[in-house]
């Protein structure tokens, strides 16, 4: 069903309205006042006040026509009677502004109930306990606050938070298009506003501000299709410091925070992850006037070398280079600066803007057109010449077209960092699709998001469909014989190994395998803690006595006896696999052991992913000189660890029985990858198969 | 010799006055005038034009009397000439704005030789090629740019970037005690200007940004007096993507770039180091506020969930906590908020500060005085109740006053993330002393520094006087009995060890020595990449054989038999020093190997230090688990790593012979820490001892 009733109703009734400005009734009235001009605005009020003029009516019902959308910011005990009444006339939306309404009418689950009733009516409703939707293009304004038309939209679980993220928005010179706050999601939902948005003309980036992220796949295909659309899509969400995944069995629930799989989420569908509302708001002016970069290359052009030099070192800070130019480009830029003047990146002017102000726009063309970088940040005075020096605010803005068209003809981005925080000419770059910032801090930080951004190809919508459902959701260890050949079944590489019971019978084992050897107490989950597992046993006497100690101390019970992996210079990785909550099995990669839970050298993904994602998450590990070689190591084979981590993603995503599964470590070196250990924690109750 | 000629001259002359407003000289005239109720103002102009209605002379000579300060704005080959007129006029300080004087006059050099004229008549210069300075309280404005009054200090090697600070600090609504740019410093340092600023009442806050740190010892010194006499300072400067450190000979060397020494003589100092000019600014507010806070605990309070939770999250990036509160803590808050209402950390008002705005000082009173933070946050809609709904204003400003109140009483800050930008209630929070930002990124980066800026005590500045000069600049590495013998006797541990030359001697020496062994070619460099080592050799035939073996490799030479430290699960910990050019010697610590390159897990300091700078170091690197405990290890002899970096820092500090040492790896476990490698690069020339 259409949610056109919540961006240009018809008409609009506002149930509340307050003539006391310091009441959301009084907000919300003025705002649908607002738009009085576009559609009918009826305001009620139970004693019948007049309110910035308008006399209101005492009820619903003696409104001359039934209202297409009612906004409901009575008082909670009233709501339930307005919503019926308004269902009587047959209104087809609400939005409810109006907060503890099961708690003042003492009845838990209230609106639950009042949403079904809506919806059997044929009706939605947005919230409630919302602070209301603005719409630009519409005109309508049923929010709480003031907004900047523009071409944001901000879709916000937090109403303030939202409005934090309008007011920077405005602050920096940029507009809403269309703002929701989706309240307590009774009926509409979050996935369904974005969808809604894809069509929503005036909105070129989204905002989303999100606590709980529900049937989280279907959300991220949602952000996708925006993708497909042209329109990006800036998710901001907490949990980075949430202390509950300390209680995660695996080290792979261990070591990710909710937030990191909301981010592993994003890069599946080609959306972009901030930390802060600043963070998002600065991003959205590099993404609304795009293109993306291509890469991560950036020339830097400034009238001054202490902000060229702390442009680039900010720049590095966040993954984008600063290179070398050629010979050509070199000589191509001498020659529009002063005899002598330094042609490094970061370029210094050297006061050739002073000289000529043109000068900025013909170096801009010359580095975009090399060809050797892929966006220019132009940092420091230029936006202030005009404002400072009226005689030159003409000029000023010529260039700044200037720059303009040159980004536009070789459709790569130029970024400005101005010391003016809003001049004739920093409007008119912002105009012209230049973004333009205030700080080298928002410039470097928003590009290198972007840069990442577009490593990333929008993904295909259905390739985010929710895999294989958990089979239950508590769950236990399987024993190590049966979880290593479900992990094998999978696609794991393990040694060979056979289960024994007694010491005479394992140094028989032994005898027809080859040494060295581990033992390991198979049916404890924490073996190695408990000191159930014993390593590099030369020879069948060794494991003899090794089992003989080992039941001494942990008793009889399903011991196996495995081949040791001896590869010195074998690089250990940790491979796992878990279900979030939200978006269901993601599958991580990490440096082994006690490096990846210290340094947190680990990468996250959706599960399942094909071979390319495995290589891009191995890629974006710090300890990746690992495995390609480094200080005169050999190079491991790194499409081993690939095809293992699609393995375990696979073997998550299609076996509902397996919760989470982890292979730790995993044993690489030039020759292969062997697992030598596993755990897989499967779905409690019926394991037929196992 | 005193610097107020600099910062309230009795009398000014403009050289170089122009009535173009486009022009520089323009500028400086027109903000000397502002202060000609102050202080005789002249200006100079070769055609005697008239400039914002004042008649220049044509020249200094005929001025009726003799300015004290002269700012040279005239063209570059004209500025000889008129440093000669002013000298013999008696003019005792030259403010230097011109630029290029030694090409425009073809004289490499000149600008030195003027400045060593100007030393010798007993007057100084600031400059050249500066953009000038200003001071609030003299009103003295001899600079482009324009200066709001406040409280913060900019001393600046980049005129631009320091316009950039005061700019910044303006939007932020704080102002500017003094401005200085330093530009060519050919007389006038950085360090005589921080010296003066010591004394200068209105400056509370200094900003620093330097390349070039020259003799950064008393730089440092410098900077300590400042915080002595209660005033911090912020430093900038640029080298983080420094590619020249790649050059380095060590490890230690390899890992360190230039800012990263910076950073340490700031600790050293007593200073805060900060990456960005926004950094900068965002801090100055929470240092000229003052306290600091006395640890990294923090309540949050917002009357938005959301907003809450981004903060808590924000903050914990910033290694700042956000602790659970006691029960009786939690009560009392609870008596405040609406029934029902969390009372966790981050509390959400739950609509307690519309109910009553007082709640948001009551609430930070009970939190304050409850001893379990050090600092409170207030994030979200406090600062925007008046400027939505006038008939508020009153009284947000009387809680501005009480939060205010609350903070001086308790001495603990209160640090405030308001979603209105600039409005009265913000305005009155920061004129009490209250910070007041507009992102909560800021909030959390700058409440990081500061919590760490409390736990450096002001250092004492006498202890960072420079330590011994280098005897040279070039150098070449010790053979390693050498080498180690230098470490030893500085206090390091190493396992026994003998020079041996011939298989059948090293065989014998073997005998007298406990097994197994290491085997090192002594007189090479890079012996492990060159094969020149040779580990775990079990007894004197495997010394022999692999002694026999390395000759047919590497020649005859002076190796060196040494007893293995075969202790199992021993941490593997690099400690080194080296010369940094600014700073003198630095001592650094990190995990060993590839591990310590690979994450840069190191942490860096001025040498020499003491034991409880040695363990601040160690307890800053994130692979501090690893030396206390981790996953069930035992823990290491911290104090001996602890003692083991003192010796290397002391070592450096000491003998001027040494450029260069390290110790790579330094094997620690739970009873005691033993060196098995030595690297030290010594002075070429004269050794006599070695």
């Amino acid at each position: 069903m259409s949610l056109s009733v919540f961006s240009d109703p018809a008409s609009v009734a506002v149930v509340g309205a307050s003539a006391d400005p310091a009441k959301w009734g009084y907000w919300i009235a003025r705002g649908a006042l607002r738009g009085a001009h576009r559609r009918e605005v009826h305001l009620v009020n139970a004693k019948g006040a007049v309110i910035e003029g308008v006399q209101s009516a005492r009820s619903l019902s003696e409104l001359p026509s039934a209202p297409e959308l009612v906004v409901l910011t009575a008082p909670a005990r009233t709501i339930p009677a307005v919503i019926d009444e308004a269902l009587a006339l047959g209104v087809k939306g609400f939005l409810g502004i109006t907060a503890h309404i099961d708690a003042a009418n003492g009845e838990a689950g209230l609106e639950r109930r009042l949403a079904e009733r809506i919806r059997r009516a044929g009706a939605r409703i947005v919230g409630p306990n919302c602070l209301g939707l603005y719409d630009a293009g519409s005109e309508l304004e049923l929010a709480w606050g003031t907004f900047v038309p523009g071409s944001i939209a901000i879709v916000s679980q937090s109403g303030q938070l939202g409005l934090e993220l309008a007011g920077l928005a405005a602050h920096a010179g940029l507009g809403v298009s269309r703002f929701v706050s989706i309240g307590n999601q009774v009926d509409v939902t979050a996935a369904e506003l974005l969808e809604d948005l894809i069509s929503h003309e005036t909105t070129r980036t989204v905002v989303l501000y999100l606590e709980n992220f529900g049937a989280g796949r279907e959300l991220a295909a949602v952000m996708a299709r925006l993708r497909q659309a042209g329109k990006h899509v800036i998710v901001l969400t907490v949990g980075a410091s949430d202390a509950g995944r300390a209680a995660a069995r695996s080290h792979t629930g261990a070591m990710t925070a909710a937030t990191d799989v909301v981010a592993a989420a994003c890069r599946a569908a080609g959306a972009a992850f901030v930390e802060t509302p600043a963070q998002a708001i600065d991003l959205a002016h590099l993404l609304i006037d795009g293109p993306l970069p291509a890469g991560d290359r950036v020339a830097i052009v400034s009238d001054s070398g202490g902000q060229g030099a702390i442009a680039a070192d900010t720049l590095s800070r966040h993954r984008l280079t600063v290179p070398a130019l050629s010979e050509g480009t070199r000589a191509a830029v001498a020659a529009l600066l002063p005899e002598g003047a330094g042609t490094a990146n970061p370029i210094d002017l050297a006061g050739a803007g002073e000289q000529d102000l043109a000068t900025y726009a013909r170096l801009v063309d010359v580095l975009l057109g090399s060809g050797e970088v892929d966006t220019v940040v132009l940092s420091g005075y230029f936006g202030c010449y005009g404002a400072d020096t009226p005689s030159l605010v003409d000029r000023e803005l010529q260039v700044a077209d200037a720059i303009a068209a040159s980004a536009a003809r070789h459709g790569r981005p130029v970024i400005v960092h101005s010391m003016s925080h809003d001049s004739q000419a920093v409007r008119r770059l912002r105009s012209r699709a230049v973004p333009t910032l205030f700080t080298i801090d928002a410039v470097a930080r928003s590009l290198g998001i972007a840069a990442e951004l577009a490593r990333s190809a929008p993904a295909d919508p259905a390739r985010l469909a929710a895999p294989a459902a958990p089979l239950g959701d508590t769950g236990k260890a399987l024993p190590y014989l049966a979880g290593r050949d479900l992990l094998a079944k999978a696609g794991l590489s393990y040694p060979r190994a056979i289960a024994v019971w007694t010491p005479e019978e394992a140094g028989t084992v032994a005898r027809s395998m080859t040494g060295p050897f581990v033992l390991k107490a198979g049916w404890l989950e924490h073996k190695t803690e408990l000191g159930g597992v014993a390593v590099g046993l030369p020879d069948a006497d060794a494991v003899r006595a090794a089992l003989a100690d080992m039941i001494s101390r942990l008793g009889e019970g399903d011991y196996v006896l495995e081949e040791m992996d001896t590869r010195t210079g074998a690089v250990e990785l940790i491979v796992g696999a878990r279900r979030d909550p939200a978006f269901g099995p993601v599958v991580l990669v990490g440096l082994g052991g006690v490096t990846a839970e210290l340094y947190r050298d680990v990468a996250l993904a959706l599960a399942p992913v094909d071979v390319a994602e495995a290589r891009r998450l191995l890629e974006s590990l710090a300890g990746l000189p690992l495995l390609t070689g480094f200080r005169g190591r050999p190079a491991v084979d790194v499409d081993a660890v690939a095809e293992s981590v699609v393995a375990v993603s696979r073997l998550i995503a299609e076996d509902g029985r397996v919760l989470e599964c982890e292979v730790n470590p995993l044993r690489v070196g030039p020759d292969g990858a062997i697992a030598v250990d596993a755990l897989v924690v499967a779905a409690a109750g019926d394991q037929p198969d196992w």
